[in-house]
Formats: C-alpha cells, sequence, structure tokens
C-alpha cells in the first residue's frame, strides 16, 4: 500500500520582500506571481498528485485570520478542499506548526503517516522532479528517518542555509552539519567542496516520529503547541488555536528546534527547479522574458530598455531607455530599485515602518 | 503717462513632453509644476504688477473649451480677474491669436495700445528681471516695432529658434536673422559667434501695427482671424470665436507669418531666468534639489540615489540606489525613463496613441 502523505502548506508568511505587492493582508503566496495561479494555489496543485510510491491526503493550510478569507476563496476557486485551515492566533515560527501538525495527523490519521510540511510561496518548476524526490524522501520517512530536501547550491547565497551531507542512506545522505547564513567566503568553500546543498525549508516526516523527536530537543513547544490544539476551537474546516497556549509557545524554526539536533536527520537531493521567489530579482530570473531580457506582468509598456522587470496591478507603467530595473505599480505605492539592489526593498520598508505608514505595509 | 500693456495669456496648449501628469484636459500649464501656483497662475501673476514705464491691464487668456472650466478656477482662487477669456473652437498656432488679441485690444483700447503675447507654461524665475525687459520692449513697441526677448544660449539645443541680433537700437538689437531649429552643430557656430539668442516665444507689440503687419504679410490670417472675432459669441467673460471662420484660418505660428517677414523685428535681451519647461530634464533643473541632486513633488520616498526626479500626485513613490532617473507617478498611469532621454516620453506617448489609449493622453 502506497505511504499516505498529509501536506502541510505554510501560508501564514506576511514578508515584505516582494512589497509593495506583497502586504500583510495580502502577502506573496497569495499573488499569481510566476504563473496565472497564486503561488498557494500552486503549492496546493503541486501535492494533489498520486503516484504508485505515495498518496496525498487532503492538505492542512496554516496562516493566520487576515488571510484567512482570501486564501480559502483561491483554494475554493481551484476545487481544493483541504482537511482543515489552522488559524494562528499569533505567529511562533515554524517549529510550533510542525508539532500542531503533526498532533492533527497522529489524532485523526496516526502516528504512521507522514507530514510533508511545505511553504507557500516557493516556486518548482519541475513538479515531475519534485514527486520523485517526495517518492524518495518517504521511503525513508516510513523508516522513521526527518527529511529535508536539499537543493544544488546555484551560488555562493549568503542568505540560506546550507546542509553538509554525511553518509549515504538509500537516496539521501545522513545530514553532517547544517549552517544557518553563512558570509560569502564560508559559502564559496562549501560550493567548493561539493558536500552541500541549500536547505530548501520543505521536510517529511511520520507524525508520531516528529513528536517523539520534539519531546526529546524541544518539550516546551511540543508541550504548548499540543495544548494549543487541544484547546482549538473548530468551526466548519476552520481550526483556530487556542491563543494563550499558542502564544507561551517558543517562536523557533524547525530547523533549529529538531532538524539541527536530531541524528535522525537525512538529506534527499532536489533537482527540481527550485527558488524561494525571495527577492523581485530572483522572481526575475525565473520569470519570462522578451529579446531584451525584460520581464512584466500586467499593464505595462517597455521600450528601449534591457534586463529590467516591470510589474503593475493597475495603471499603466511606462518605461524607456532603462536597464536593470524593479518597476512595481500597485494602486498606493509605486517602488523603483535597481535589480541587484538586494537591500533596496527591505530599506523601504523600514523607511515606511519607521515613519508609522502600516497603511501601506 | 505709462504706456498701456494688455497681456494676452496663450493657455491653450495640450503638450505631452510632460506626460504622464501633462493630458489633454488637464495640460502642463494648469499644474503647480515649479512653485506651489499652476503655471497659468504664476503666468498671470507675473503680469499683475505696475511699473513706472507701463501698466498692465486686465489680461486676455486663450484657451479650448476643454480647459475653461479649470483654468477660471485657478485664476479666480489667484482673485485674478481676465478682460476676457477667448475660446479657440479649434487650435491653429499662434499667429491667429495674436490677431484675434490685437483686435480686440483695438476694438475696445485702441490702436496704439500695447499687446504682450506670452505662453502660459513658463517659467521665469527673475521677475524683476522680466519687468525690465518688458518696459526696454515697450519702449521700443511704442514707436511701431514688433518685440521679441532673446534669450542668452545656455547650450547648442537644437529645439529652439534662435535669433541673430543685427544693428543696435535702444534697448535692443534689429534683428538679422531667425533660424527654426538648427542642427547641433549649426547651433555651435551660433554660440561661437555670440551674436544669437533663443526666441522666448513672448513678443510685444502695437495692436494696430501688429494688424498692419498681419495685412502685408499673412493677409489670409488677419481677414479670418477678423472674422472670427466679429462673429464670436459672448457669455459673460467668454468669448468663443466663431467656429466657421476660425476653422478656415491658416494654421502659422506667429514668427513664421510675422516676426521672420517684417521689417519692423526687433530683439530684446532678456537675462530672466527662463525656461520652457519643455521635458522632465528641464524642470528637474530648475527644481530645488537635495544634496544628492534628487528633485521631488508630491509622496514621495528616495534613497541612496543621485540627480533623479521623483513626482507623484497620490500613490506613495519609493526610489533606492538609482540614478538619473525620471519617475513620474499619476493615479492611472507611471513613467519611468532615464534624465537625459529626451524622446523617452515621445516614443511612450506615440505608442499610447498608437494603440488607441486616448484615456491616458
Amino acid at each position: 500500500m502506497a505511504v499516505r502523505i498529509v501536506p502541510v502548506i505554510m501560508s501564514g508568511g506576511s514578508g515584505t520582500r516582494l512589497w509593495p505587492l506583497s502586504r500583510a493582508a495580502h502577502p506573496k503566496q497569495l499573488h499569481p506571481l510566476v504563473t496565472e495561479l497564486s503561488m498557494v494555489q500552486e503549492t496546493a496543485r503541486r501535492v494533489a498528485a498520486t503516484s504508485k510510491d505515495f498518496k496525498f491526503e487532503a492538505p492542512i493550510i496554516v496562516l493566520n485570520e487576515s488571510q484567512y478569507i482570501r486564501a480559502r476563496g483561491q483554494l475554493d476557486e481551484l476545487g481544493c478542499v483541504p482537511a482543515c485551515y489552522v488559524v494562528e492566533p499569533v505567529g511562533r515560527n515554524t517549529a510550533p506548526v510542525a508539532a500542531v501538525a503533526a498532533e492533527l495527523v497522529r489524532r485523526e490519521l496516526g502516528d504512521d503517516v507522514l507530514v510533508l510540511l511545505l511553504p507557500a510561496d516557493h516556486h518548482i518548476r519541475d513538479i515531475e522532479g519534485f514527486h520523485q524526490a517526495i517518492a524518495h524522501g518517504a521511503a525513508l520517512a516510513a523508516q522513521g528517518q526527518l527529511v529535508t530536501f536539499g537543493i544544488e547550491p546555484a551560488g555562493p547565497e549568503t542568505g540560506y542555509g546550507y546542509i553538509r551531507r554525511g553518509e549515504p542512506v538509500s537516496a539521501g545522505f545522513h545530514v553532517s552539519a547544517f549552517t544557518e547564513k553563512p558570509d560569502v567566503e564560508t559559502a564559496k568553500t562549501f560550493l567548493a567542496s561539493g558536500e552541500y546543498y541549500w536547505n530548501a525549508g520543505i521536510f517529511l516526516f511520520g507524525a508520531g516520529a516528529l513528536l517523539a523527536e520534539l519531546e526529546l530537543y524541544c518539550s516546551e513547544v511540543a508541550r504548548c503547541s499540543l495544548a494549543a490544539v487541544s484547546g482549538a476551537e473548530m468551526t466548519g474546516t476552520k481550526l483556530t488555536l487556542d491563543l494563550a497556549a499558542f502564544e507561551a509557545c517558543p517562536s523557533i524554526s524547525f530547523d533549529y528546534a529538531v532538524m539541527e539536533r536530531t541524528s535522525r536527520a537525512v538529506v534527499v537531493p532536489a533537482d527540481i527547479g527550485w527558488s524561494d521567489v525571495g527577492s523581485w530579482d530572483a522572481l526575475w530570473s525565473i520569470s519570462d522574458k522578451d529579446e531584451h531580457g525584460n520581464a512584466s506582468r500586467g499593464n505595462v509598456s517597455i521600450h528601449a530598455s534591457e534586463n529590467s522587470f516591470v510589474i503593475s496591478d493597475g495603471a499603466k507603467v511606462a518605461i524607456h531607455g532603462v536597464k536593470d530595473l524593479i518597476v512595481v505599480a500597485t494602486g498606493d505605492a509605486v517602488l523603483v530599485i535597481h535589480r541587484d539592489d538586494a537591500q533596496g526593498v527591505k530599506k523601504i520598508v523600514d523607511a515606511l515602518k519607521e515613519a508609522g505608514h502600516d497603511d501601506l505595509l
């Protein structure tokens, strides 16, 4: 019998790296950034396939209250019916999300069913490769391992976590070490060694196995998360976690709480055309372009320009004679930065926060 | 007794060189581009002064129907009460405007009263110098000369008309030649000679003198313009020229119809801080700037950028890490061009016309 996997789509982020399009109540994952579907729709569709090696169950969607209506509308539109929408009353990073998900799966389907924890705002070009990697990971997770997926590094990026591979194990490797956001020199040595992967932030594990490891390494998160589930309020398919219990939970990443400590960590290489779409430049990189390297979305006119990315959700945006620019226009805000100016959006967003412009964030 | 001058403010233009701010029904001269007053307000204020040498009468405002309400509102706001608003039922360039104005002045005030013909969309920094030049010009115009004002060229611009000075006459010179839009090599020789001025498009002449010269050199314009006045419809201070007569009038510039042909042309040098604000770059040039050379209008945040010009009439516009850019955001359009990209706006506007986007023009 094919192994059963419950996809848990983490859709609670409200990042500002794609400001002004991405906003607290209408974040990146709810926008059609790469295709005509929103990123959460693409993610849901990606985990609706069947395979001879595994069976995806109805997904669990984790998000916050301000995103619920919009996200649900988008998934309804797709004909996707999640097992439930888990509403986080406050954000507590990914370890509590993993714990809540594992507990829900354990209660409903049993200890041995697998949980696939994945962000709603990543792009994966090669769906077949993705499913292949899941199949490889599922075989390991079914044996009690906690699986992370490793991306072949495309350059010495300093914004990612790196995973060093150890001894081979079936279609993967034991994890030898995790390194969060190395400096560029360190990242270069990692690449040169050929032993490192980027950590894609996608995890696969048995519900019972995760809860056991969490109890070992971070029992406070386990305790609070389980209490938040026990005290949760269910309305239809909307499960709102208990505020007091969840608020008491440490805010900590799943990598840090479990993966970096457990002896059961394995990495499965995943050559799947992955991008976390973590900046406008990253989105430009994976977008279709004209013969001059320009990409665009919406009501846009590009003249005599090169390697630029122009996005509008309404107004006509017209450019002429520029290169390497990002231009993003929404109804109430316009961003213009150099394409390699990774800090630009952050600086602008920080200044808006400072000035009390929460209406724009 | 001080000579009487009727300012005739030509406010009928609907240029697109400052697109997307300047639109057919809300053109450049009705925007507060340089100061907090609109350009037509500034122009009206500039010709409301008194002097021992001349007396400005109530002005005549020439415009088209779609601009009337807005222009009148702006002048009312300023407390400016024009002698009349002349509505052109169709545009016929500046020679017919001069003829209509001269005829109106002749009828109401007599042949000897002077007409100061001036565009509504130029910026003049030095008002005192402007009035001094007018005084010099008035002395010549009172003797029957047709006066144009000459700007010391700041560079070999190819977009202006050039005036070559001849023999001196009181505070000016007889005009030796006019040259429209020379190529850059010719413009350079003009500058090197020291004998040339830019034609500012501001003219001063006696009403009777102009009509006599027009009769000599371009009688068709004189005939049609006078008929358009005779057949005009007056409602309060709004005088709508007769459509059939004015439509029959040749469309021709005052320079070409009269100034380049008459023997009475004189040029008065005018060192008055003049700009025709003929491009976004020209507007940037005369704007106040921060220590990095950036200028802005409206709801704008500028970070780590140089020599750029950012304008918004609503949305927050934020830039980071760019230089030499023009960014202009209106509710329905956003323009991004290089500051020295003089052709950019024209190319974009032409493409919009081609695509039938009259709503944006």
